[in-house]
């Protein structure tokens, strides 16, 4: 039986839910992985709890509480009390990082805040430790899934601002009130606090002029379909003329920039630097337990000793034949009967054709087809058949397809 | 002035080189973040140095000589000896990861090795530390640099194989023995260790199938291009009925796959799972400046304590006037002079035009253009002055474009 590790939780709203639910569920494997059981030892909401207490009874607290204060009484309280804290609040970190950051150097205890921006992409970690002593450039991001589902919305359909904010809130990808969201608010408190992280300067959201989407109309979006360009909430924080500009607003952007293809609920971020030119992460935005995995894998990390690979806890089997969907390309003699031989074949071998194009070629053909996936052993087996066949003018060619409605 | 850190290097080939140029120009930096300044106390080649004293003033070891041995030798002495020891050597983790793992844990020493893996794409951490106790279902990488080149040169240009090859082999993309590259091994060995990480469960490279890119032809790619599907060399892991299937083969993909838009010498890695749905990292593959930049990112994590923000060393000045490219958008009246008055706007403000069209609607005229960078603050004073004049029909709209060029 292993050890418990304590977790006091400040905040159960939809998040905090979210995540008391991912811990249960994934409670073993933490402690296959870390020799430790994680458990929440106490919550503090307003119906329920005293922090002293939860305080007391904890290793490590996650703070879901959101807002100021009294969040930031209660990071700063546990971290004096040697506890790690992971958090999500980005507005705390945007106005008063630099004071807990300086609380968690002081008292050696960590501050984990992945949850805080970008969803489940791991953007923070990246920066704090892949980057740390990188020389970054420049930092461009998707940084609000909301109103990137919106505008996606918008380009898609043709709706209108007002059309698709509804379709967000129907589908709870916005809030009833979305004002954060949708003026660049949220996302300047996030590049706030990429730009500290990226650019070792402190910088507060005071200090990131934003703009948001609700000005934009379906005719911009139809105008930057004619051009050739998508249009996307930015957040941007640059080196300009040896100074930094931080900046969040609407922006048109060329199709083979690595933002442009991110639509829906995603966030993205992408990193340019001298040595490593460029580094791009996306994944689903924030949402109750996109953002109780962050929380999760924060919690994990502090749990573990840095770089760690833990010993295996299992042992899976190797599974040698798998199911694929399959292309193949077939050269005949464009005779007949050739077509139903072939398609016997396929059919005792259990493979069944989803799409089919057959090109003449003087007097041979060429056959090209998709197959739906089928164990690969069998698909060989039918493409050995075929080889065989009289008609057959060369070897045929099989290629799998990864098939996105597999 | 810093302490010193000091760095054993094994093995001073291209990425060597590389790693000891980029130490010396970001040493500073290194010390601002670490309070520590990094230097190489001790190279070992084969005209150069002995082990044990490269060993003995080391307090890390970079390991960058590749191989099995002596590089598995060396490795575990310097864990033995305590030092924490950062490598790029994927076929040493591949087929000795489980002994190299278990020796750092017993010796509670770090053994970090993302350069060994995707270039300076960040997976090895992410599966480390993020995910460590996700339920990964399935991860799908494109591994290796050198094959997604010459696939997307045959796809760009119609190239066959011997010839994208020939163009990857001039520019440096591809070896002069590029077998392990397009025999799929390099990439077999890479998804060894990923599928490891993110199914806690041993894969050594003898485990995995692996299908190069040798065979395939421009005609493949053509047909890739009708079918609206995109050829890569993607390695797979995936859970299978209970079990784990590890393969690398080519595979067609379709367009709204993350890994589809993945073109040139990139790596990119999906990975997914029922809490996050999927992540994607992507960046620059293996290259000597890449590859010493992802050892520097692991070199200053083993310096740093976890989760951890430095003080911040700066304070670059906030620059609130950028200079931006921009969509105008101007309906007017449709009358003589109009334009001419607009383009005189424009030209006092320096602003310049890159594309403009023009649409009749009635008796009125939308003008859409797209202007050449330039600083915010001048193009905002044209669009009021603009705004005011008589024949313009509704508030001008000015959205920014990021410029690939720019």
């Amino acid at each position: 039986m292993s050890q418990p590790f304590r977790i006091g939780l400040l905040g159960r709203g939809t998040v905090g839910g979210a995540f008391a639910t991912l811990l249960a569920d994934r409670a073993d494997d933490v402690a296959n992985v870390t020799g430790l059981r994680p458990e929440i030892t106490g919550v503090l909401r307003r119906s329920e709890g005293d922090f002293p207490t939860v305080l007391d009874n904890a290793d490590l607290v996650v703070e879901l509480i959101g807002g100021l204060e009294p969040a930031r009484e209660y990071v700063l309280a546990a971290m004096r009390a040697g506890k790690h804290v992971v958090t999500a609040n980005k507005q705390l970190l945007a106005e008063h990082g630099e004071e807990l950051w300086a609380a968690a150097r002081e008292h050696g205890v960590q501050l984990r805040f992945e949850a805080a921006v970008g969803g489940v992409v791991p953007v923070v970690r990246v920066l704090q430790e892949s980057l740390a002593a990188a020389h970054v450039e420049r930092l461009h991001g998707i940084v609000n899934g909301t109103t990137n589902f919106i505008l996606s919305r918008m380009a898609e359909t043709g709706a209108e601002y007002a059309d698709a904010l509804a379709e967000a809130q129907r589908l709870g990808y916005a809030e009833a009130d979305p004002t954060d969201d949708v003026t660049g608010k949220d996302a300047a408190a996030k590049m706030a606090i990429l730009a500290r992280l990226a650019f070792d300067t402190p910088v507060s959201l005071s200090e990131v002029p934003y703009e948001g989407i609700e000005h934009l109309t379906a005719d911009d979006l139809q105008y930057a379909r004619d051009l050739g360009l998508g249009l996307k909430l930015i957040g941007t924080a640059e080196r300009v003329d040896g100074g930094l500009s931080v900046r969040v607003h609407p922006a048109f952007l060329y199709g083979a920039h690595p933002l442009a293809g991110i639509n829906g609920p995603f966030n993205a971020v992408t990193i340019e630097s001298p040595a490593i030119t460029e580094i791009t992460l996306s994944g689903p935005g924030a949402g109750g337990p996109q953002t109780a995995s962050a929380v999760l894998g924060d919690v994990v990390s502090a749990m573990i000793p840095p770089a760690s690979t833990p010993e295996p806890s299992q042992r899976l089997t190797l599974v040698t034949d798998v199911k694929s969907s399959f292309y193949l390309h077939v050269e005949v003699a464009d005779e007949p009967g050739v077509l139903a031989q072939i398609a016997q074949i396929l059919g005792l071998q259990g493979v069944s054709v989803k799409s089919f194009v057959q090109k003449g070629m003087g007097g041979d053909a060429r056959l090209v087809m998709v197959v739906h996936p089928v164990l690969e052993s069998k698909l060989f087996a039918a493409v050995e058949m075929i080889a065989g066949l009289e008609f057959v003018r060369t070897r045929p060619r099989a290629i799998r397809v990864i098939d996105e409605e597999f």
